[in-house]
């Protein structure tokens, strides 16, 4: 049967499509979206399995029927949390690329204001606290990684060509660069509970580094 | 009595003076080496104190009679973390500022690649893992990235003077973008396993927004 389920999921509304069983989706569905926020607000180590059941207000024992372990809950969590990254607005030609790109980041922004600066970005955090225990989860931030970089090298590419972007500015390398840049300007919005990071970061990317 | 002890921490040597009970004080720097270690290799939230007395190799008991709580171990251990950052290197007028400035992230790309780009930055981490969770780890990451971001600023406005900063670059916003850039790189690179985001960074910020 096939289900529909709007999940808040930190602050953003996910549609959720499945087709297996109805009542067996909604357990799982919700622990996915009780893993999000718990992940997202307290990180993977601070909390166990039986929190996120209780988070889900579903029985402790239904979680393994689910989920063999708390990683591979993580990598639904991934792509659950993957839906926010709001990439296929790249392609949209009807805007110049540079003003495309800041809308982008701009959209991320929208987030981390609802978040009130607290949450950060589940994918460094997950960088951060699970690279080294997780081979899994590193190779699916490495995969969601890849298809970012792709998608705004693609961008860039369209900016160089205009004569948008600064001086020798490869397209692939100043991706991988605002990525970077912008996991980092998360980690200090949360040590600083401002956005003031942000601002730094459309301050010198859209002032310097491209042609608005 | 005055003590010097040499503490083999994450890689680097660093010499710690303390001048009270040689005895108390071995335990204490015991227990901030062994944090530092675990928190950096596994998390915070990864490692108990257990397993923070076990690596240091003291009885278990003596924990508390060094610190009230393991949130107080992670303020020492960030003070004594603080000692990599090499800030005073960027005072020594006798090479022009950018030179300068490479040299300091060359220092800590050194760390990154002894620890094989699998610890990351203990400040990143901490900032990923902990602004929530705790306000006081919190406050010490905000007064380091500040004295880092002061010390860079100044650095950054020698440059500016010269010349070889791009642009309209300002010192204190591209001091606050470089710290964030680096730990975004940093964060990449234990995702990655790889020094890319590295030479990413040096690339962009060094032929790009700074003149040789």
């Amino acid at each position: 049967m096939a289900v529909r389920v709007a999940l808040f999921v930190s602050g953003s509304y996910v549609h959720i499509h499945r087709k297996h069983n109805m009542a067996k989706s909604n357990v799982r569905d919700k622990l996915v979206a009780a893993g999000l926020e718990l992940f997202h607000t307290k990180g993977y180590n601070a909390c166990g399995v039986s929190d996120i059941t209780d988070a889900a207000e579903v029985p402790k024992g239904s979680f393994y029927n689910h989920f063999k372990s708390k990683e591979l809950l993580a990598l639904a969590v991934l792509d659950l949390y993957q839906s926010l990254l709001g990439l296929d607005a790249l392609k949209d030609k009807s805007k110049p690329p540079v003003p495309r790109l800041r809308s982008l980041f701009k959209r991320y922004l929208t987030f981390q204001v609802k978040w009130q600066f607290a949450r950060g970005c589940l994918l460094g955090n997950f960088g951060a606290e699970l690279s080294s225990q997780s081979p899994l989860v590193r190779k699916a931030l490495k995969n969601i990684f890849d298809r970012w970089r792709d998608a705004v090298a693609i961008v860039l590419q369209e900016a160089k060509e205009r004569g948008d972007l600064a001086g020798r500015l490869d397209p692939q390398e100043t991706a991988r660069f605002l990525y970077n840049a912008w996991q980092g300007a998360v980690i200090n919005s949360k040590v600083t509970r401002s956005q003031a990071p942000f601002d730094n970061f459309f301050a010198v990317v859209f002032d310097s580094l491209m042609k608005r």
